[in-house]
């Protein structure tokens, strides 16, 4: 049932399983080095991490697991922005900042913007064993630096086009993330409100226009997810959502009884008012208050360290209204496991499932 | 690999496959009694025929086939809805008329509003074996003529809580619609925008909360799919945009080219302006158009019937700028075969998929 593959043999792991590499916080080293550990490949979701913090991470990670593992980046786009548009939105949260009692109206946001190629750095001087990336594709100058530094690269597709963008940039996999993924959508090349496919749809005609391994992601939560994808023709599984809820999760505890107790199949949203860019999660008050916003929403990633400052609040105060719950359309399927029982647990029930 | 089950047997088809009941005249009793000579279950999509037209289309079924096969209705709900408003959509339209030379601008439009109980009467009479249904639940009255007329009853879901509701009604089987699926919507308990579940989310959710069997449809396309919807927990698999190209379709010619020879992952989109309700097909001149009407769009079904001229003489004229091209995510994956064909490759290529 789990032969080696082109998956396995690239990124060195005994199960095509891959833990997302979920930004803010949520993906421990203890998460990342229990995945890889049981034998799958943890991610450190890096997306907002500073050089600094990345390294430390990393260090973690490798003093609890001689296995490989993955960091997650986010690829930069230009941000120009009128200053104005974000003057009016840093206004606008202060109505949210006082019902959090937070004293800081309006703060001066630092704007971390130009922070990936020092991330890049770090990648190259940790050695880590592969990079993953969402939002675009890497420059041919940081492929090659890559390349020379025998890093196997992981890069994301919501649609055929993206996918075939990023077999010829030169990545080693393609990660086909579907609709119902939670957080952010990795899409690039298209409009978001036209990169809607869902897993079912987008993985086979991906697998029929790229010859990498397709690697299957999106409402993704069990055994039974697993064993559908590969049916689809992926050669591997990535879930996010499925270890948000897990012990080693960095996820606040409300989010976590958020994901495990609300009502089952009630729905998430994509929504940009969190970060200036489009990410799936369950819906509350701040989202459903914010689409109503008048103004223009400042571009990513300038909203996201606009509202950095309520988000932590927020969740200090446990409450959930004014967080972002980043989940995906499977959440009511969450477990409350450690990562080790999780992968385990997806192992066994897929053989079962698989071999009748 | 393919045992008898509760939903072959309570269908009494060899296969769990069905084709779905697609409206518009799409569904030819020709492929409708191919499917289901081929040991699948092929639907009559009835939904905007009159009792007549259905009578004569059932009776022409039964002289292809002896198998069992479905019809598909739509469950009606309450229309009122200002005249103004539809007048203001009526001339509206006149430009589209114009573009298509017809001369009958603003016709007085015959709204078929009542017809459902008059085709409920025609499924008892002509003893129809199967009947499956979208938009909502049947009233207890009829789902006990229904009973005790012994028609096995096929109900649409696209939310657990909707699935839930039509296990109580009553229904045999449960149709887990997902985001993918091309043509209407089949949403009746949430807002529309919020009925989004991912065929990969949608049926293990459901299969978690409804004892009856439940059939997988959106994006399915071959057998990579139905592999996987079975891996999910459906019992069965329903097809609609995989039958469409089949040489027995009623699709126009040139509605066929668009689906077969389109780019490959071009994107399909929800719109409610063809009947004022949504679904899911591959976005047109109309629909982009129609999307930045500025006044109110009447509702289902009356917009059906302001828009029908229009459709059928855009068809005529091979003017696919202006057809409703109802398809799923899935759509370049389309072939060109026979329904018999299509069956027979579904059947032995998910058998060697299955069975590796």
């Amino acid at each position: 049932m789990w032969p080696e593959t082109e998956v396995t043999t690239k990124l060195n792991i005994r199960y095509p399983i891959i833990q997302a590499g979920m930004a803010g916080g949520l993906t421990t080293p203890e998460m990342v080095a229990a995945v890889s550990n049981a034998g799958g490949l943890g991610t450190l979701g890096a997306g907002y991490m500073s050089p600094e913090a990345m390294k430390k991470a990393i260090r973690e990670i490798r003093a609890l697991t001689t296995k490989p593992f993955a960091v997650n980046l986010f690829i930069p786009q230009p941000v120009v922005e009128n200053p104005k548009i974000i003057d009016e939105m840093n206004h606008h949260l202060d109505f949210y900042r006082q019902q959090l009692h937070l004293t800081n109206l309006s703060p001066e946001t630092p704007l971390f913007l130009d922070s990936f190629p020092r991330q890049i750095e770090v990648i190259l001087s940790e050695e880590v064993p592969v990079l993953s990336f969402t939002f675009g594709a890497l420059t041919e100058e940081m492929m090659n630096k890559m390349k020379d530094a025998e890093i196997t690269l992981i890069g994301t597709a919501t649609t055929v086009e993206e996918g075939i963008l990023l077999e010829k940039s030169g990545v080693d996999l393609i990660v086909a993330q579907g609709w119902e993924a939670g957080g952010h959508r990795g899409t690039f090349l298209s409009p978001i409100e036209e990169a809607t496919l869902g897993t079912m749809a987008l993985v086979p005609q991906l697998v029929d226009h790229v010859q990498l391994p397709v690697i299957a992601a999106g409402g993704i939560m069990d055994a039974r997810g697993i064993g559908a994808s590969l049916h689809l023709g992926a050669q591997g599984v990535q879930l996010g959502t499925a270890f948000l809820t897990c012990k080693e999760s960095g996820a606040h505890r409300s989010y976590k009884e958020a994901l495990l107790y609300r009502k089952k199949g009630e729905a998430t949203e994509i929504t940009s008012v969190f970060s200036g860019r489009a990410a799936r999660g369950v819906k509350n008050k701040f989202m459903a208050e914010m689409e109503d916003y008048p103004g223009q929403l400042p571009a990513y990633p300038i909203q996201h360290y606009l509202t950095e400052d309520i988000r932590r609040a927020a969740a200090r105060q446990e409450k959930i209204e004014y967080m972002s719950l980043w989940a995906g359309q499977g959440f009511s399927l969450c477990q409350e496991r450690t990562a080790r029982e999780l992968i385990k647990g997806f192992i066994q029930e897929t053989t079962q499932l698989i071999n009748g």
